[in-house]
């Protein structure tokens, strides 16, 4: 931490400053600028993470310089983290697409998206048995019965299924249907289940906040990471900005961001990302040049009657031409699909 | 809902748009412009709510004409809601001061912070057993010894207790300390917690999540009411934004819009919603002024050693000399503290 | 500046480092924490300010410590400014109010609005001849000859005028018919005109762009300040957030932050900064609890018939009822209006 | 437009607001739905424009259907238009790419970064001779000598330039000097400049505000296009949003949105949209992906003693290893480089 002081602290308020850090068994290093002093403080990490000073007589102030997390950082693990999923690894050299409708909602349509998806090169089956909802009167999803049809459908495609979890106390029946646990943007703080998530076996994908930052959102992982899952897959989906015209606005640079501060694989989620299905086409090619290990998108075989976000699922005709694409483009950042 | 039909779109197109909605059991009500044709929807709200028409041929764009919430709107229930906590009521005549420290520390700690708020006005002690913090490392609260010492010292000080449930399943825990369960800013959308507190006998302080529109926060109301707790209180507490000087930034017009939108309480928090203490009190009495029913504030003792939040505590002293302004202000606006 | 180094940083890295630093003159202070080595950059510091040193091997990243700005600077300059027009005092013991149309219209439009905004209390008529419009095809304003109109119309009741430039070359013009000139929010950053402006005699009232920070917002003051010009009114009008039910977020908590930073003038608008007529009354109220010098609202004997912003527009009546509550608070906050 | 009554409207709330319609020339078409009324608003687009109706009583809100801007929209002019520079094509078959350092400082750093870009591949030279910054104090630009070292330099190399106007003064010298003319973020809502490039018969590169709606966008460029120079070429170049890992937020949607919208070009820069340029690569290679009609990046033969920007500028070499890569990916697109 930097402690920057007021052009008018007076030498007390420095050496009050002084003082407080060394109770607390810090060392205060100090350098007199022109205009400001400025007080660097050494010591342990734990006691500056907690450390305020802004309310200090003389204080202009205070400025973290390290990050908090410290598993999901490269510093501390260099090489990329490959995560195993039977005999698929997302973080290799494959590029991993995980597809399917939003909300879960007979047999006859998971099967129909099954086909069309593993025919087109998908190898994972999405869909929501659990939804969250922003009214109470909205479709709520069909519960452990979705997490059966799900399964079933995907077992018939030798595919892999990935569906969201909302509620904790849901983790250990999701981890008997699903190969890979979803949690929302809006769960990404839910702590609770960040730590309740820590003690699975599952791969947990961690979709970014709404406005979450960059950093908290790695922060997020590491609660996950520290409770002992070490298998965390980061999914951006978009944040929210003032921009109406699409749903969020899909944050790419948030890619590089992660590849170059985190060891962890990132997907991109174009069609929440947007939420506009004309969309959905060019943001996923753009999340394969910019670097992401794989995608997460929607497709319905019928998205004009789907009990949730049609407006932005794709048809199984328009899936297909758009996984002829992303090859090309995959073959040259030195991916396969 | 209102269909916006493209400049380009067929007779074919349009047909096939009201043959969907008479499909599902409702009537297309068509206006056609010098440019465009608009298809007004009407019938079953609930079908209404569900439909989407985007992905249809010649459909430029669909708009949401009415809300989802019922309970929480002010046209369902046009008097104010006055919820009553003991013999404090919040939502009428009286401006309620809830203070108290981030995070309950100590007895010690409690005790000063509840002697003083009690002695300036306040009517709840405040303060965190269970806290949501960004990093796993930094401090995550006393938990149940927490809630214990925040009792005591209230109950010394004859003063209500608000404090923050995390986990739903702590939610009966909680009943038995706290008058009041505050919601925090992450788990406003954490809708399997909000339908655990539909069944709460205790009133909830409903705090706005960081990017959370007007309409989203009425909605998440909404899942509590529906639930059968009607006792919601609002509680602003800054929003995100690009803006770096505060934490937060302040959305006072949220208590505008509340107060014509819904019949419930709503409160506000310039501590967190400033993260400076230096403007705590400019943002108080603004908050008043703009006309909410109440405040929550964060005091402690000793700021300089507080474990979390210390920057935006208000030192004993100051939050007196606050709460004789807001004293003034809030007689202007008819309410007494 | 303060540069932090990665983790990895070599020796070598260090050493180039401090060797561009010195062959520009300045120093560097070395400070070895437990994970990283941050260096303190001393010396000039207009060097310091266009320095940048991201690209260098084994540098994290480089943080600035001191704001760019000087003149508009409370450090600089401890008193507050009182702005003098005429007999009018703004940033001193008044509460300034500023009051009329969007657009001036017509001279029985100006006549209307001016005696009504001044029985109530306003000392300024505003009203726009210029109007920076979204779109080319809306109503651009009545020019030079709304000049007259709003000069003619003030002089008979009294009143002082305000009004926007939109061009440099325009600021001549303006200066004959005008007390104050108001920069727009979108020009903010129109640093040419900011220039121009500098030159003038006439003080500026400088609102904050819908995207400006408080730091951006004070270097544009201070482009109008190093001109010559040290008549600057700062004007917080709302900001753009996420948020879609008000036309922009208003930021009270910018008038503590100008308070905190600067010692010149700050008003609010709360027509522009809700878009919400409703909301009005409430954020006046609002505003000067916080501390504001003054308030610019939009009063039009019609708004229903208005030519731009009808929406946002109090009626006479409205507004002479908000002056009377704005007197109540005023007192208490040591104002008069 | 459409007008939402209030569930509360009476009769007479909605005659006059029929009869206010009608006064202006306009029809009203009523659909009364279970819940409310709604009033489609038929008749004068321009009058339509200028509606306002939320100050009447009885109505809830109003929302506007259509856009105002007409000669940009792709409605308007469905086939791409391609803008002509010499026997340069932007918007065509080519993906052309724009590059130099962000201020002309030297002949010697032009000619350098001149020849560089030109042998990796692009076709114009971009520089700053007019410089909009934050702080009065930072480098402003070399002016009119900055202007004829950028022209030199790309005459030299073949190369075609494109550089700033920061004043509409200044339009006649640069159309002297350089092949398209580029109007900042800051400047896009710049109306008066917008008008007077509207009689430049020189190609406007139109870059996006940092806080501005795709809409905003492109009434801007109606601005242009209404004053008869229809030579409009977008440039996203990143939006203000609440992180601030990077610079900017670079919206890679937009070019999707505007290749919807609109029939004109759009090129994106992938420097200011990041400010780090770490991350240049990825996010062009991105750009391009996503459908981009071209680059304009920031290369300085030197970052590391650049005036401006050095920390989001490429070396040479970085560069001609990022043209190898954009030409794959430009050509599984179709395109050429």
């Amino acid at each position: 931490m930097i402690i920057v002081m007021k052009p008018t602290a007076t030498k007390d308020n420095l050496n009050n400053v002084v003082k407080k850090l060394e109770t607390l068994g810090l060392r205060a290093h100090l350098s007199e600028g022109e205009e400001v002093t400025i007080v660097g403080v050494i010591g342990d990490k734990k006691t500056i993470a907690n450390l305020e000073m802004n309310m200090m007589e003389g204080v202009e102030k205070t400025i973290r310089i390290t990050e908090k997390y410290k598993m999901v950082s490269r510093n501390f693990h260099p090489q990329n983290t490959i995560i195993n999923v039977g005999d698929i690894e997302i973080g290799g050299d494959e590029l991993v697409v995980m597809a399917g409708p939003c909300s879960v909602e007979s047999l006859d349509q998971l099967r129909e998206a099954a086909r069309a998806v593993k025919s087109a090169g998908a190898k994972f089956l999405r869909g929501g048995a659990f939804k969250p909802r922003t009214s109470p009167y909205d479709f709520q999803g069909l519960g452990e019965e979705g997490l059966k049809l799900l399964r079933q459908a995907a077992d018939e495609n030798d595919l892999k299924v990935i569906t969201e979890v909302v509620d904790k106390d849901d983790i250990a029946l999701i981890e008997n249907y699903s190969d890979v646990i979803q949690v929302g943007a809006r769960n990404m703080q839910n702590f609770q289940m960040l730590k309740a998530l820590g003690k699975s076996k599952k791969p947990v994908l961690l979709k970014r906040g709404l406005s979450a930052t960059i950093s908290e959102w790695l922060n997020a992982a590491e609660y996950i990471m520290t409770g002992g899952n070490e298998q965390v897959i980061f999914c951006e989906r978009g944040i929210r900005t003032f921009e109406t015209f699409t749903r969020n606005t899909l944050d790419l640079s948030a890619v590089a961001a992660i590849k170059e501060l985190s060891h962890l694989p990132i997907i991109v989620d174009p069609s929440h990302g947007t939420g506009r299905w004309q969309m959905v086409k060019p943001m996923a090619r753009a999340a394969v040049a910019a670097g992401c290990d794989g995608l997460i998108i929607e497709v319905h075989p019928n998205p004009e009657i789907a009990l949730s976000d049609g407006d932005q699922s794709l048809k199984p005709k328009n899936f297909a031409r758009l996984m002829e694409e992303l090859k090309a483009i995959a073959e040259i950042m030195g991916r396969k699909i």
